[in-house]
């Protein structure tokens, strides 16, 4: 629990509730007053647990925000979340429409509806939010918009509308790799080895077929060569993201691209696209996610 | 334990050593006279603990076998196994190499070495014995060898030689993928849905790039869709032999292809390498592993 800022009572709470983690700020207007987290992710409740979890959390704050709305975006909105926010299908203005929980009695809850595009089939939830966060940041922005994560999301913007997009596996099966196959004997993904992960995405860009071989490469590199536990982990983030770049160059190609995720991660997507002549602009996670949070809270303050 | 022959007594134990594994035949020159399994596989046991586990499983045949030797191959001659069977480099000879194992005084046992490619590096243990079990059954194969499983293995076998080959980790991917990622809420790998297969397989080895935004899109049309369980499961696999078939086209392209591996999975392999102007031939896994095994006994008997 971190005190921001004290002057005046919050007056509403902005709430980013994934798979994993509940991520709570009290919010005076667009400032954060307080802010606090835990692992109370959708993953883990049964639908008559988010409201008593919430509530609970909210007390931690330990102040007085009786009655004082709540809007959140995520996987809290999912068919086997707390109410389902349905999606919206593509194209759409990606500012964030809201459904309200019924029956939580303590103060009125509001989740954000996902998107979803019907072919090729794709769905985003969460991801919505940050957008309207781009748009109420940047009005008017033309390009593309990259989350890189767990399932990374390309979306085309323009027009204030969401035109299309394209989820991939990457941080999943970065993950899955490292972590559960083979290869996690022969991996260290806590450093860095910038040359490995050049070289080997420039490779999966070029050739994304050939890359699907440097998968066990790197076990066999390992065994014969010695192959450095760090640049083997650099390798392979660098493989999968050339695969990624390489799927989705219809989409980053010749575009502007704001990038939406971890420092860590949006500086290596952001050294591929440059490499490649791609111009991108990094918006910070928490900044983003509030600022889609707080153009939401406007609409619903303008009739509570 | 299953009784085949019992007409004079065995002269020889055949073993399959793998990771997860035991696979023991008490063999009379190259016919089989009793077999057995067991789960004590390379994995799960230490250095010291091979010695104990053979004799244990031996003595479970039941019948005297004392002092007749052991010809083993696979991840038992590993670094981490009982006893290193250094690899051999390519190119050369697949018909087996032995070593064999110091201060196990119950019996002679001998472990096939295993192979190398040193550029780019890749390594095979176990596959080299079915190999040359294939050249006992079908002298001057000119061809390549496929052995689906966990890590797939494409092999280009020429006058008696392994010239080169690439391992692809589809069998451990399609497992991660079906059993531990988002996916696993979408998929049935019980069934088998061809059309659905082949679609996805054909669209995976036409652009395979684009292949790798097919995954999360299994996802999201099980939510958007009710895409039948049974038909994602056979789109992911569709989608991972295509991608491994678009890699190592180079090998298979315009020549003739043996099929070493489960029924299921060489028929799937077939199916596509056919339907790519490709002729297959089947060599189920059991025999041809004997044979392999048998030829390096042979090699043995000569002077023990």
């Amino acid at each position: 629990m971190t005190a921001l800022n004290t002057d005046a009572p919050p007056d509403w709470i902005a709430a980013d509730w994934g798979t994993t983690h509940l991520r709570l700020w009290a919010m005076r207007g667009g400032e954060v007053a307080l802010k606090r987290s835990c692992d109370q992710g959708m993953g883990r409740l049964t639908p008559a647990q988010f409201g008593p979890v919430l509530e609970a959390e909210i007390a931690q704050f330990g102040m007085d925000l009786a009655g004082i709305p709540v809007i959140a975006c995520g996987m809290v909105g999912s068919r086997q979340g707390w109410a389902e926010a349905p999606y919206r299908a593509t194209p759409t203005d990606p500012r964030t429409k809201l459904i309200q929980v019924a029956n939580h009695a303590a103060r009125p809850v509001y989740i954000a509806c996902g998107i979803r595009q019907d072919a090729p089939p794709d769905v985003m939830r969460g991801e919505e939010t940050q957008i309207a966060g781009l748009l109420a940041q940047t009005p008017d922005f033309d390009g593309v918009v990259c989350l890189p994560g767990t399932h990374t999301k390309w979306v085309r913007l323009r027009a204030d509308q969401i035109e299309r997009f394209q989820s991939c596996m990457t941080g999943e099966l970065f993950e899955l790799l490292a972590k559960q196959s083979v290869l996690r004997h022969t991996l260290d993904t806590d450093g860095l080895d910038l040359a490995a992960f050049d070289a080997a995405c420039a490779e999966a860009l070029a050739d994304p077929a050939r890359a699907y071989g440097g998968l066990f490469q790197l076990r066999a590199a390992a065994l014969l060569d010695n192959l450095d536990p760090t640049s083997a982990g650099s390798r392979l983030s660098g493989l999968l993201i050339g695969w990624e770049l390489a799927a989705v160059r219809d989409l980053w190609a010749g575009r502007t691209v704001a990038l939406i995720g971890s420092p860590k991660l949006a500086a290596l997507y952001g050294r591929v696209l440059g490499a490649n002549g791609v111009a991108t602009q990094d918006y910070p996670t928490e900044p983003i996610t509030l600022a889609g949070l707080h153009a939401a809270w406007q609409t619903i303050g303008a009739c509570s």
